[in-house]
C-alpha cells in the first residue's frame, strides 16, 4: 500500500475537490485525499503534500512528508511560512501559464499602446479627439524578469513589432531582445522604456525595489504594467510618481494585500487599472496533468523535479 | 511643362500642407498644389486629383481630370458624392494600413477576450472578482469581409490561437481560417462566433445589414466590433439587442455621423465602448509614399492602379 497524498489548502471546499479528482483521475493508483479528510495516522503517513496556500500548522502534520508540490508557480509565501527546516518544493512551472502570461502582457500593452484608458475617459466626458498613433516598434516595452514568464512575454511583445529589452539578476541572451543585467543594467532598463512590465518573482533583494528612486529614473511618461507580486513596489512611492505626472500609467494586477482593501486608493486613482489578480490564472487541467506527471516520475526513479532554492526564494 | 497635380481636401489648411509637403518631397518633378492655391486656370489644367473627403464642386472645378487618387481606404462617399461621371478612382491600399488595422482587431479582441469591460465595471464598483478564462481556441472569432484589412486581422488572431472564421461576398480561401461566403454562409457565421468583427465596405448591399434579424442570428452573450462603417449598423437594433442582453458588449469605432453626437446614446451605454475612428489612422509617411509611386508609375506607364468599380462601390 502506497503512503497517501495529502491535498492541504485554503481555497473553498468546492475547488479544493475539484482539483482533488483531477489530479485522482490521473493518478488512479494513488490515494490522494483532502487534508481535513484524513485521520491521524493517514496524516502522519502521507509521503507527499500537494498544497495552494497551505495552513502552516497542517503542513507541519504531516510529519512524514518527503516532498511538497505546490500548486502554483509563486511560492514565496509559502517558504516564508515554512521556514528553513521544510520538505523541498516544487513549485508549478507550465507551458500555459507562461502562454497566458505573454498573452495578458501582450494585452496589456496593447490597452496602453492603443490608449484605452485614454478613450474610457474620453467616452466618460464625451469627448471626440484621436490620439496620435505611433508604430509599436517606436515604443520600447522592458520586462523585469526573464524566467519562463518574463521570456515568454518578451518573445511575444517582440513578435508583435515592439521594441522589447528585458533585465534578469543574472545575464541572458535572447534573440530579439536586447537583455540587461546586474545593478547598472536594472537603470539602464528603467531609464530607456516606455512601459515596464513587472514579471520578478518576490524575494528579500524584490521586496519594495520599485520605490521612489526607481520611479525617477524611469522616463517621464512611462507605464508600469505590475503582473507578478504587490510587494515589489512601494505603494505610496507609486502613488506620488503618478500624481505629480512622472508616470502616466500603471497597471497593477497584484498588490500588498489581496482582496485590494476597499480603502486602497487604487481603486479611484484615474491613472490606475485595478485587476483581480487574473493576469495568469492556473488552468487546473493543465496544472493537475503537470503535477500527475510529476509525482508519476518520482514513483518510478525516486527523483525529485527540480526544487526551490529555499535561500534565493525561486 | 507638365500639367499640374490638385490637393483637394476638407481636412484642416495645416494637415493639408503637411500632406502636400509629404508628397511634393517624393515626386521633386511634378507641380502639386493646394486647390485653394491654384488659379481658374491651373484648376482646369488639373491632370489628377489627390482628394481627402473633398468638396465634390471643388472636384467639378477641375474640368482636365484624369484620375483621382483617394488619399483614403473608405471611398463611399466620394463615389456618392461624384456620381457616376466623375473620373475613374483609385483608393489607398496600404500595406501598412492593413497592419495597423490587424492591430486594432487583435488588441479589442483581447480587450474582450481579457474581460477589460467587466473589469472596469468592477473597478468602478470596488468588486474583487476573478472573471473565469478560457483558452483563445475557445473563443470564435468571425470576421465579416476579406479584403485586405479582414484577411491580415483574421491571419493575426489566427497567430495569436483563436478560432477565426470570415467571411466574404466572393468566395476566398485561406489556411487556419475558416472560409464562408453567399447569404447562407452569413447567417453561418454570425450565428458561430463569439465575437463577429465587421471589416465590410459600405455599399448599397452593406448599407443596414446587422439590423434586427441579423443580432437574432448571433450567439446569446455575442459581441461585435464595428471598424468599418457606422451606417451597416442599424443602431437602434444594436442597442436593443445590447438591452435585451443578448449581445454582451460593441466596440464602436465608426459612427452614421462622426464625431459622434453629444445626445447619442452610444457614450453612455455601459455595453458600449466608444473609440473616435482611431482603428487604423491612415499613416502620412507610409500613405504618401504610395500615392507618389503611382503617379510616378502612371507617369512612366500610363497605366493607372486598380481602380474602384463604381457599382460595386470598392
Amino acid at each position: 500500500m502506497r503512503k497517501p497524498i495529502a491535498l492541504v489548502t485554503r481555497i473553498d471546499e468546492v475547488s479544493e475537490q475539484e482539483w482533488r479528482a483531477l489530479i485522482a483521475e490521473l493518478l488512479p493508483e494513488e490515494s490522494i485525499q483532502c487534508f481535513r479528510d484524513m485521520s491521524d495516522i493517514e496524516r502522519k503517513a502521507a509521503e507527499i503534500a500537494i498544497v495552494a496556500n497551505p495552513d502552516p500548522a497542517h503542513v507541519a502534520e504531516l510529519s512524514g512528508l518527503s516532498w511538497i508540490h505546490s500548486l502554483w508557480a509563486g511560492v514565496e509565501r509559502l517558504v516564508a511560512e515554512l521556514g528553513v527546516g521544510a520538505p523541498p518544493i516544487v513549485r508549478l512551472v507550465d507551458p500555459e501559464l507562461s502562454r497566458v502570461m505573454a498573452e495578458a502582457v501582450l494585452a496589456w500593452t496593447l490597452y496602453l499602446h492603443r490608449d484605452m484608458p485614454a478613450y474610457a475617459r474620453q467616452q466618460r466626458d464625451r469627448v471626440w479627439i484621436q490620439q496620435p498613433y505611433r508604430h509599436p516598434s517606436r515604443l520600447t516595452v522592458g520586462i523585469l524578469g526573464l524566467g519562463a514568464l518574463g521570456m515568454a512575454a518578451a518573445e511575444r511583445l517582440s513578435q508583435s513589432d515592439f521594441a522589447v529589452k528585458g533585465w534578469s539578476r543574472s545575464p541572458k541572451d535572447a534573440s530579439g531582445i536586447e537583455c540587461f543585467s546586474g545593478d547598472e543594467g536594472f537603470d539602464t532598463l528603467l531609464g530607456g522604456s516606455d512601459v515596464v512590465v513587472c514579471l520578478m518573482p518576490l524575494t528579500n533583494e524584490t521586496r519594495g525595489l520599485l520605490d521612489k528612486a526607481r520611479f525617477a529614473v524611469m522616463k517621464e511618461g512611462a507605464a508600469l504594467i505590475n503582473f507578478a507580486r504587490g510587494a515589489i513596489i512601494v505603494d505610496t512611492d507609486l502613488i506620488a510618481s503618478l500624481n505629480a505626472g512622472h508616470l502616466s500609467h500603471a497597471v497593477l494586477d497584484v498588490f500588498q494585500e489581496e482582496p485590494l482593501p476597499a480603502a486602497s486608493p487604487f481603486w479611484h486613482h484615474p491613472k490606475v487599472t485595478v485587476l483581480p489578480h487574473i493576469s495568469a490564472p492556473t488552468d487546473p487541467h493543465t496544472a493537475a496533468a503537470i503535477v500527475a506527471n510529476n509525482i508519476r516520475a518520482y514513483r518510478t526513479t525516486g527523483q525529485l523535479p527540480q526544487t526551490v532554492d529555499i535561500r534565493r526564494g525561486y
